[in-house]
């Protein structure tokens, strides 16, 4: 039987955003799938190195559960973000959710392509050195050949 | 003939973007197609009993269309989320827009499948009787047997 | 041979998810695909005439690779997203990237199908002669009819 195939493009950085890819990659390689995620815009923030960058915004996110209703006012005061970021990591960290760091090695070693869109690393003024090892560099015309050959072809 | 099948994988919870899923699940069910939708991390919002705590902001969404320009810092005062909010949903009833719950009651009808994400239950400590009736609870890998064999698929 | 098919949903309206509808739009009709897209929500300012009002926010966008760190309390000061907005635009003119403008050009010149949602434009009180030529106007069953036979259907 022919393994089905998934193609994600992944375009957001934030730490609530940034699961989802690496969830349903690792997932569809456990299951025997091929995957492809095209890393673009702040996607790109996945492949780097050192992911303690990646935030968590209280704000404009009117439906995360807060242990106690916040004013927006009060979560624009400095510090704020970095505290909602470490609640939130120290949360799934409790509940046994996988890291980023732990969900991007199961894909890599799934076998899960992973490429970082070239437009956005010329735009960005990334280096190579930025990233991890292991992954390919490419761009939209590439992908969407793989991804009009996919079962599912996700946008996220 | 086969009818087509449609998988929503439904991640937002602010009320802008939880119209998507459900219109898109109901319209799709109107026309005698297969759809299941994941509830996954805010998206699990959309299966509570009470939907009045979903509420939209008017920060980050510079796109949004108001009656009058609004500086961001204004937008940040006590009271413009619960205003931006009752502003919209008093412009949909007026334009005969249905509301969340008629919507969700459409699908449920429709024999739209509707699965809470165990996971995002579990990590943020919802109970099952905060859920409404008539769903479903599993994981990313059962809702991908079922994804890889749509017509549709799409990630809100 | 059959030409692959895309389908998207564009719902947002900010200048960083402005761009992927239409790169993905214009390169795969490069490619020979036969290409609509659906502007729904706040997508449908990408169909406006004037594009100058399309802005990007700094908040809530912890993802967004800025020349030095600024707290979240500074990017809600007047002026920080006209500035962030003229940032980006600068950056993408010197490295080369199309405008929005150029790249819907591509499309409608590729013969993308662009399609405005007739509920959205309906409750936001926009006049037709907001938008530009060559458009179609539709609902969401009619799109549907294409999406389902689609090799890749999107939603942004």
């Amino acid at each position: 039987m022919t393994p089905k195939k998934m193609a994600i493009i992944a375009t957001k950085g934030a730490l609530d955003m940034a699961y989802p890819p690496l969830i349903l990659a690792s997932t569809a390689a456990a299951l025997g799938w091929e995957v492809q995620v095209f890393f673009t815009f702040y996607g790109l923030q996945l492949l780097r190195k050192d992911l303690n960058g990646i935030a968590i915004s209280p704000l404009a996110n009117p439906a995360m559960p807060m242990p106690m209703p916040m004013p927006v006012i009060v979560s624009i005061l400095p510090g704020m973000e970095a505290m909602a970021t470490s609640m939130m990591k120290a949360k799934m960290k409790k509940k046994g959710v996988a890291s980023l760091e732990e969900l991007r090695s199961l894909c890599l070693e799934a076998e899960v392509k992973m490429i970082a869109c070239q437009m956005t690393v010329d735009l960005f003024d990334f280096q190579k050195s930025d990233f991890i090892d292991g992954i390919e560099y490419g761009g939209a015309a590439t992908f969407l050949g793989f991804a009009g050959n996919t079962d599912v072809c996700l946008f996220i």
